[in-house]
């Protein structure tokens, strides 16, 4: 075992160095590991001559990245580039074609071809690791596949996206506004100059796509993943949740529930919650990520850790390949590709549980009386209900939180008050994360 | 890979009828994960008569445990009588011997003979297990062991005994004092009869030296443990520490550092501490565990679940066995037990950090002066002081906390007031869990 592990870079982005770093500095420690020396030998990128701030001249370059993994001096492509199709797709295709293991980086084509991409690794009896794409440094891949291996997995859940979170908790601590914060974040490059992944919740929904194939045995399945993301939450919204005694956190949650035929389905959903202030979610600030995974044995298990970043998702890209240097080819989702089931997406109008719900009205006689008439209507039963004066002609803000009911009837109240008069703009519901 | 993977139970106590039972409720899924099915083929206890509850007299029944690994129809002996020594580590030699594997609840044993045990592992290539160790279900030792592997580790601590938080944690809802939550807990099945290894911090460092060893590459090392435990933590201290911000743990902790020959020295100790209410670990409440590893590139990392019980111990084991069933083996302490590293234990002296020190005095003049005087000479720096006036002829409760220094001027400052006749007992000292 002391011949080394060959790999090959595509990509030399930040995660990129962060890979290209953490091979160098702890090298002695990875070999000994892993049982034999992992060494890069050869890297590629669009662009061979941009100044990246670290050195790639001791390896090879190969111009055609495709071809990365039919080298001879190759034994697993790392793949960096990004992007659910396009380059990174075609470069894992041709790596297995070529017989040689895959270690990506890349949430968003593993939610979209992960099922593919599999069937042609198991074909080839070589590796596809993916650690990095769920939760930067955290390794919640190999919990759910390993860890907890032994259990049924009810439902997991979790702060997946660190941008999101990183707004809505600076908020929190500072009282300013979603654009405000989010400018910020860009100007620091916590965010990116088109966000629209991150916080409309995509970037969470291709990641609660792999987590639930793994948790549940389904095929990943990204298209149903129900995302709303977190533009339309106000400072006030945070403000009120704090009176309430609960914070405001995006949450991606995957559950299987029976349907009336007896067949499982599939709950896929992204959405900020409010989290009561007891429950550990509640504390995970900044660009931290957290999944909770719940075993019929194991109870509730909690994975936190930074998201993202060049130093941890280059921790779980080297992860996997001392895993595979170690000989642990294993199946990309646990259990063979052949066997994952095909889950129907679940219906969630007969879900129960509480939810916040916010109107922006007009500041005129009856609206109150319109809107406590449609939950009624509705069959919604009110536990709290705050109003708060707006300035002048402002919109005033109404808030309440809802006893546990069927979201449906939630649903058919926001339908008889469509298209009101009263409301400035259609309502936010948040729902309210259970025990 | 169809045949099954024929296991020996020694020990059917709560934790082996966990094991039966999951075994059995997951049965299709755990060969869906594991490749193959994990059948229980033979079970072994003190006594056979025993009614436990559950039922045996499907498996073939060995009345001499110690060669459970010699009969043929067993590939794995699971190992959950407990105690370093006896039956156990007798059990433990023969199944290597035999050459077979060992999957072990047992921290005691693997924290007196984990270098023996692993050393006879790896010469008859099988392995040696024991996620059930350390924290209950929480699959800490993987996360180490390959979740992080990549990284060197820089500090692993957390919170490894349920019973001891469950302890201070309702001490702190209830306000009431530890003698009398321990007689609670004693009485719900929550510590045990003699709970010494639990509440004097034994438990907690047996875990802990586990734990180092494996984020370290040490050789496991029990005895240089510095443990204390939580018996003389008083309700007012818990109020005290609220009052300032700060949640009190039991916290164990390992560190390694360099010592001025440029030897790496191991640091290792159980104490109660006082975590910051900003920090993750001050929000685990009740019996659940929780451990932080730090890495050069991840960072901090956290996880958390349940420590201890039959569901959660049993899900450790069974993800060991399904391990062991799609062929991992690895090495016992994650790199050959032959390149573990002999470090010496720290001093502790010149550790930096701030503490809280609580005295119990006599109630009459020049009681503050001594203290604070002696405090002076031992450069001991005072951030804040409260005095808190004692009934009648009780003693006064003075505590405080200090500003960053040195260890040993804390240890000089109570040599300095030792045996004076103003402390009512020995002072307390608890340190603050630094960021």
């Amino acid at each position: 075992m002391s011949e080394p592990l060959r790999i090959a870079l595509a990509g030399l982005g930040t995660v990129g160095g962060g890979v290209i770093r953490l091979i160098e500095a702890n090298a002695d420690l990875i070999a000994r590991r892993a049982g034999r020396p992992i060494v890069i030998t050869t890297v590629s990128a669009r662009n061979r001559d941009k100044d990246r701030g670290f050195d790639v001249s001791r390896y090879a370059w190969e111009d055609d990245m495709v071809i990365l993994g039919e080298r001879p001096d190759v034994d697993v492509v790392v793949e960096l580039v990004g992007g659910a199709d396009g380059p990174a797709l075609a470069l894992a295709r041709t790596t297995f074609e070529a017989g040689k293991a895959l270690v990506t980086a890349n949430k968003a084509m593993i939610a979209h071809h992960g099922v593919e991409l599999a069937t042609k690794a198991e074909a080839a009896k070589v590796a596809l690791k993916f650690e990095a794409a769920v939760a930067g440094g955290i390794p919640v891949i190999k919990g759910l596949k390993e860890g907890v291996a032994a259990n049924e997995i009810a439902r997991v859940y979790g702060i997946l996206n660190g941008t999101c979170n990183y707004i809505l908790s600076t908020m929190e601590d500072t009282g300013r506004d979603f654009a405000d914060v989010l400018a910020e974040a860009q100007a620091k490059g916590y965010a990116e100059a088109d966000p629209t992944f991150d916080i409309d919740g995509i970037d969470a929904a291709h990641k609660l796509s792999i987590l639930s194939s793994i948790a549940f045995g389904t095929a990943v399945d990204f298209k149903p993943v129900a995302a709303t993301g977190i533009r339309r939450v106000l400072a006030a919204d945070i403000a009120q949740a704090d009176v309430l005694g609960y914070y405001i956190r995006l949450i991606g949650m995957a559950e299987t529930e029976m349907d009336a035929a007896g067949n499982r389905r599939l709950f896929q959903r992204v959405h900020p919650h409010l989290v009561h202030r007891d429950h550990p979610l509640a504390h995970v600030d900044g660009a931290t990520n957290a999944v909770v995974a719940e075993g019929n044995f194991v109870g509730r298990l909690l994975f936190q850790g930074a998201g993202a970043g060049d130093g941890p998702t280059a921790s779980a890209v080297v992860a996997d390949l001392i895993d595979i240097a170690r000989g642990d080819i294993g199946a990309p989702f646990s259990i063979p590709v052949a066997e994952l089931e095909r889950a129907a997406p679940a219906e969630t109008g007969h879900r129960r549980g509480k939810a916040y719900i916010r109107f922006n009205v007009a500041d005129r006689p009856g609206v109150l009386a319109e809107i406590t008439a449609a939950m009624r209507d509705a069959g919604v039963s009110i536990e709290s209900f705050i109003q708060k004066g707006g300035q002048d002609d402002a919109p005033v803000m109404v808030s309440m939180v809802t006893h546990e009911g069927p979201e449906s009837a939630i649903a058919e109240a926001l339908r008889l008050l469509d298209g009101s008069p009263v409301l400035a703009e259609p309502p936010l519901v948040m729902h309210i994360l259970g025990e």
